[in-house]
Formats: C-alpha cells, sequence, structure tokens
C-alpha cells in the first residue's frame, strides 16, 4: 500500500505543518505503507502549466510530469498538508494540482460520460490556519472543505476524504497543538488500514 | 482613475479570455482610464511566495515586487480575468495573490481590528469554464464567487465586486461568445464612471 504525503510551507521546519508532515511520514511507516513524502517547496516544483504543457497529447507525457502522474496514480492513501491562504493552497500547491491531477491520466471525459479513475482510494487533508475556526466556517464559508474533497478528489474518484483544519494555530497552546497531533495519528492509523 | 487588468491565461490569443483582456483595456482607455495590462503567462510572473520574501519586513520590500503592490495600491479598478481550474484561479494568478495583496501594505491587524487600505476601490472578475453555469452553482458550490469577492476582495476593503462566469465556454457559439462580450462591455463601462 502506498501513501504519498504532499507539503506546502515555506518553511516547514519548525512549523505545525512540518510536524505533521514527519508524523505522517513516521505513522505511515508504522503502519507498514510504502510513503513517500513531496515537500515541494523544498525541491522547487514548478507550478505554472504552461499551453505547450497541457497541449501535449497523453502519449506524449513524459519525464518529471509522467513521474509525478504515476506517482499519483500509484497511491492508495494521499495525505495533503498546507497552511490556508486566501481559502485556497499556496500557489505551489495549487499548481501541483494544475500540472499533475491531470485530465486523461486521473480523471477522463468520454462518450460515457466522465471517468473517475483514482476510485477506492482515500485521502486526508491536513490545513492549518490562524482564522479561528468558527469564523473560517461561518464567515469565510470554510472553501478549503469543499475545493479539497468536492472539486479535486471527488473528480478523480476519492470519495473517502477526510479534512482536518489546525485553526487557529497563532493563538494555540503547546498543549492544544500536542492535541492536534494526536488527532492527526489518530486519522492516519485509521486510513491506513 | 486608474485600471489594473490582469489576465491570467496559458494562451490567451484566440482565447476568450484574451478577448475580455483586450475588451477590458480598449473599453476602459475609451472611458478615460490609465489601464496597465498584467498579462501574467506572457511576462513569465513567479507565483511562489518563499519564506525569504514573506519573512520581510515593510520597509524591505522592494524592487518588483514592491512596485507590483504600489500598482495594487495605486489602482481605482481591478479587472481580473482567468478561467477556472478546480474552482480556483491558474497557479500563476493564486501566486499573485500571494505574493502583491500583500499583509502590511493592501491589509493590516492592528491593536484596533484589521484594517482593510482598499476601501472605495472597485473591482470586475471575469472567470470562464467548461462547466455549464447551473452545474458550477449547484453540485460544485460555485467556489470562485466566494474567493474572490469574500475572501480576496473584501478582505482588502473592495466591497464593490462583480464577477460574471462565462460558462460553458467549450458549448458556446459565436452568437453567445458576442453576447457575452456586449455584457462586458457594459459592466466595464458601467463600473469605469
Amino acid at each position: 500500500m502506498n501513501a504519498l504525503v504532499v507539503l506546502a510551507h515555506q518553511n516547514a521546519e519548525g512549523s505545525f505543518c512540518g510536524a505533521l508532515a514527519n508524523l505522517a511520514v513516521e505513522t505511515l511507516e508504522a503502519a507498514g505503507m510504502n510513503v513517500v513524502l513531496r515537500d515541494l517547496y523544498a525541491e522547487g516544483f514548478n507550478p505554472v502549466l504552461t499551453q505547450e504543457e497541457l497541449a501535449l497529447a497523453k502519449e506524449n507525457v513524459s519525464g518529471a510530469l509522467l513521474d509525478d502522474i504515476e506517482q499519483v496514480l500509484a497511491t492508495d492513501l494521499f495525505v495533503v498538508i498546507h497552511p490556508n491562504w486566501w481559502g485556497m493552497p499556496p500557489a505551489i500547491l495549487k499548481g501541483w494540482i494544475d500540472r499533475v491531477i491531470r485530465q486523461g491520466f486521473c480523471y477522463a471525459f468520454t462518450a460515457d460520460g466522465p471517468v473517475r479513475k483514482l476510485e477506492g482510494r482515500k485521502a486526508i487533508v491536513f490545513t492549518t490556519g490562524n482564522t479561528p475556526q468558527d469564523i473560517e466556517v461561518q464567515i469565510n464559508g470554510d472553501p478549503l472543505e469543499n475545493l479539497w474533497k468536492n472539486i479535486v478528489f471527488k473528480t478523480v474518484g476519492v470519495d473517502d476524504c477526510t479534512r482536518i483544519n489546525f485553526a487557529s494555530v497563532i493563538m494555540s497552546s503547546p498543549e492544544e497543538r500536542a492535541k492536534w497531533l494526536e488527532d492527526a495519528k489518530s486519522l492516519l492509523i485509521e486510513k491506513s488500514k
């Protein structure tokens, strides 16, 4: 069973997102999964989908892009970790979606209707924010909940998606953050089964 | 009166987004505004907000970034144009938000509460999509409506924001697209006053 941890944080070391990523790798490896961590900032991922790349016929997709897509296709459990920036992921992760969750590979439109090519997989999304949770939900409409579950993962067939938003990080105590990591670990263990 | 047209399309020439951008420039110039077009793909905008840049003290923000921020601060009417990719802007535009709509300049948090530094400005958002409008609203929850109006522009004080989603582009006739451009032109003229 393969897990793919996708981390987008501009300064992961010492951050709560970084702690979540380390926890995910350790917990899922301990559960016997093969775990790959993609730290998009550390690797300098290029998030810009160009016309040249968009226009490629399926059989001409190759190189690093094909590797990235095949990594997604081989994944049983996705773990996505990022801060909430303007109700969306940071651009570097938005561009990973734009480029790697590619039509023709992860989903397709056929004469018989849409095809979701990642059915049966699972996903966890951990987001962090400084806006308190009740304001994020009631005032901001909690856009990340819809974007990840309904717009991204449902399109490709991943109906089993659970998100936890950890907020407010800036106002949290060390005890709260320790509790949050316990909650995260419980979810990781549950989904690894 | 200054207008800033921000275009994010991977292949603007010949696209409906490109036609909207041309229309915006022509219409607003004809209305007597000073118009700047930022074609993010054409200029190779770098959308990745780094820790180094995020950590800059306000007085140390300089160069191209400061130019971009001052361009926003000098704007009376924003016109944002992009295709709907996963209920969000393309990464190149998401990163323009991340970097340029910068805390301390466009909005701030003070002891007296949040300060919105672009109050009184106006915005138009033109989005394009291939998903029919009723599905975008009823099934997808029309995330771009909330993201642009409530999350981005309201945060900085731009309460006068009107969005038109042109959909479905792929299923539209030339007559429909001509009508859409008329609708866009009417809105541009109205907001230029």
